[in-house]
């Protein structure tokens, strides 16, 4: 017998409209990347998110077309968010600091049709387009004043295709409808799609706005400074309108004078990577600056150091809420509140757990288990692989002829993990090596088979080495070819043409060996030991 | 192109699985039908919910059939909330105040196949046993030592079948299943069956849950004074659960030294009709009592009056959430939380606004229409039929031969409202002409039905007049056959078979002619307009 209740289906176009009609005037406030602060609202959201489904239609997208998307925090970002779903397409976050051959691959293989581009950054595909080979053309996210001058081919301006539409009615569909995509970059060559659906995203950002979660409220004023392209801006996109709350989007300027400026304009919940907490903490205290009006931060991507979560609580009386979750979530899986046993801690106890990730809501599944997959147990001591299972949950990537999940669609996160009695997770390493910086990731494997690539390398290996402010830098650890030489630099110039120029290794470092692991692998653990025992430091601190 | 993302279907199962899971030691307090207060947890309600479904497999039950339920609100009941759907049944509660003819009608045409019930009202079941067709057996929900001597056929004790079952698995099946079904009195001659599916049930509660909702939290301690079986229980029993909430069960004691013993308990959010409060509020003020743990209380199911929230708030320190819903809508439509365009109003305005219902959550869709359909200004003054759209709202009533919606799947809630130009809704008045007496809802039609089976009988109309205490009390009036004079005590017999002693009518007025409309049905307002002209008065005030 099935139940009797409406057909509903979960469409991310829902939660716009939801926010048009309950809290059409809650302010959006935008720094633009043309340069001046601009004011918006969910009804304008609404109204010109409409007008560009409307444009894309007629550009010719449909159902489950790809379009990309390579774009800073704005009130036109969150247009795009829900106009190309609301058109039938399939956002694609395009991160503007891939390297040139990773944005190659990503857009051919997700097979993006058009792409949406901030004017500042076309430059990032310039040099690629020719080897775009799906992308019918370009929509430069500005009006026709600030039209850069470029050599892409086939350009509208974004402006002048939302001014010739009136609106209209969004593309329906099922709620199992692909709705966007993100690729991560894991340790094995190339990233992977991780294709959300409208149903994901509704139940993510459903879940997510509960009161142990964000907690999002139509009086809350929040700013993503997380970008909107990393790990499906970690739900902000959607949480927000679906919350009513009001909204500050900081544009591309993360110095900390800048994100200040946005914070003070109201701001009561923001969310972002350690290492852009750490200055905006240094620019404060510079300054003698206060935080009169935040009541939390979310602070996820890496651990968060606990300096950070005492300075904000006990100098600024902001609360943190450190996070944890992946690309393949949706993306969070844990958010740090305190449950009435962590209440009943002394204040030192409360900030142990404060250094964990949290717990879950409903509808993320965890379980750690060992190496022969036994689920172990929750005594905060036994330590295994954190595997989890959702509706927000990847089951397949993009393309891939087999699921990603196991026999009990279980996803191995990657993620080495303890998990105390409460539920509270603690990170405690990653089986994948992937190198974490400024709050993008490198993948160390791609490093490796690039410098194996150099006719004088023998062997390589690359790790993360922590940072103070990026959290970790990539170095590359050598074994020359028997009786070769090569010089740091030509191995560098091998790595040029695949990595971004952050991204490259700060050190390359020769040994006359690398450890493995039993079985034959590189093993990372076995590289920090080495360092650490010689007591390296990266050149930038000898 | 479909999303990639896992298959998880939203079954109500796991909602306990991720209380068990994250909450297992949170206290859950309740006043037993035997008596004494108990103590259990949610890690305790799962796993008797899983030996519940074990018993009732092995009784025979399997995904889809009926199973009925009268009962207080106690943690038994809260495991047979989890235990039948997690069997893959059908829970239907059963109001142990409706008429025995109600109960014959909805046991019947929901097709029960078992009843499970508490000790004490066995009674309610007794007399009409033989003729609940499909009814195999009653499961009466207490221990051996209390199995009261009943006339009911094939009588199991609850803890008997809990014992003898170790657990096992839920029923899984197919998100759209039916989980629950509750029964609603309209205004037409019978009761009708809403069918909620899991997925309904799963979405209501997450989006219930965000915090300008309900806003449960894991450091909330719950009462759910509303019965389980009035509507779904306005969600309580799904969203503790879901938010991992302590929980107090007030069992059946509803006067207020009852209920305030139990309040004390911590209780930090309460739920209940305004006949709860009323008393309440007195019995604090007549004995200085406190209510220092108490954050919220919802209040709905009918009007609330101003001083009941003035009280609460000015008195208490309590905040008032008032609320609206109704049996088709899983049964919440909106929650009078505070936008900020309220909070900056000054302190009369605020509570203006809280005279209305309050605004509605994501996935909640209203509209007011006037009589040709069309859609009406949310202006605070334009009146209409308030029209509802949903995953959580009804498409069809069980066994009804069409859907009762509209082309646009809108379901006409039968009350006529404005909404104001933040959204929120005050209930004006209601098209359906339903008495609510004491939280109850009498049927009117169903009333003037009977009086007109009365030979002396030419015409009859009940209809509610304000009562202080019961919130609405029916009066009959009637026109007598020509030439006629019934005995009034002869046109309340026709009506005790079919309703309960406290739905009969508390007056029988003659007149010589009722009201009607254009259309020739009766006007219920032209008799609340009449008896107004007459300074009517009840009975009793006389």
């Amino acid at each position: 017998m099935q139940g009797m209740m409406q057909d509903w289906p979960m469409r991310v176009s829902r939660i716009i409209d939801h926010a048009a009609r309950y809290h059409a005037n809650r302010p959006i406030i935008s720094r633009s990347v043309e340069g001046p602060i601009t004011r918006s609202t969910w009804g304008e959201v609404h109204a010109r998110a409409l007008r560009l489904a409307a444009a894309l239609g007629r550009l010719g997208v449909r159902r489950g077309d790809m379009i990309g998307c390579m774009a800073w925090n704005t009130t036109r970002h969150l247009e795009v968010w829900y106009g190309v779903p609301g058109a039938g397409g399939v956002l694609h976050s395009l991160n503007p600091r891939l390297s040139a051959d990773q944005l190659i691959y990503i857009i051919n293989h997700a097979e993006d049709q058009w792409v949406l581009i901030d004017h500042d950054i076309v430059g990032a595909l310039e040099p690629i387009a020719d080897q775009l080979t799906t992308v019918k053309g370009y929509i430069v996210m500005t009006d026709r004043a600030h039209m850069p001058e470029t050599s892409l081919p086939n350009v509208l301006c974004y402006e002048d295709l939302v001014d010739a539409e009136t609106g209209g009615d969004w593309v329906d569909g099922p709620e199992d409808d692909a709705c966007g995509i993100c690729f991560t970059s894991g340790t094995t060559g190339n990233p992977k799609g991780v294709v959300y659906s409208h149903r994901s995203n509704v139940i993510h950002s459903m879940v997510m706005l509960q009161r142990d979660m964000l907690g999002l409220s139509s009086c809350d004023t929040v700013m993503p400074v997380v970008p909107l392209f990393h790990a499906n801006g970690w739900s902000t996109g959607f949480g927000m309108a679906m919350a009513g709350s009001a909204c500050v989007m900081p544009g591309r300027m993360m110095d900390p004078a800048s994100i200040f400026e946005m914070l003070d304009m109201g701001v009561t919940v923001s969310a972002a990577v350690p290492t852009v907490w750490l200055p905006l903490l240094n620019h404060l205290r510079a300054n003698a600056l206060a935080l009169p009006h935040l009541d939390r931060v979310v602070i996820g991507g890496s651990a968060c150091p606990r300096a950070v979560i005492e300075a904000f609580q006990n100098d600024y009386g902001v609360k943190v809420l450190h996070a944890w979750g992946m690309t393949e979530m949706s993306p969070l899986g844990t958010i740090c509140t305190p449950k009435p046993e962590v209440l009943a801690l002394p204040a030192e106890g409360q900030l142990d757990t404060q250094e964990k990730v949290g717990h879950s809501p409903f509808s993320v599944e965890l379980q750690i288990r060992d190496d022969d997959d036994n689920v172990l147990p929750w005594d905060g001591v036994s330590q295994g692989r954190l595997v989890v299972r959702g509706p927000g949950v990847v089951k397949r990537y993009l393309k891939q002829p087999e699921d990603c999940v196991d026999e009990d669609q279980f996803f191995d996160t990657g993620d080495a993990a303890t998990m105390d009695p409460n539920g509270y997770v603690r990170i405690t390493d990653r089986f994948k090596d992937v190198i974490k910086s400024g709050g993008e990731w490198i993948s160390s494997i791609d490093m490796e088979n690039a410098a194996v690539a150099h006719p004088e390398v023998f062997e390589a290996a690359a790790v993360g080495v922590p940072h103070p402010k990026w959290d970790e830098r990539p170095v590359l650890l050598v074994v020359a070819q028997p009786g070769m030489s090569p010089e740091p630099e030509s191995i560098i110039d091998r790595l040029r043409p695949l990595f971004a120029k952050w991204q490259l290794p700060d050190d390359v470092i020769f040994v006359d060996e690398i450890p493995h692991t039993a079985t034959g692998k590189i093993s990372k653990l076995g590289i920090r030991q080495m360092l650490d025992a010689q007591s390296y430091v990266l050149p930038e601190f000898r």
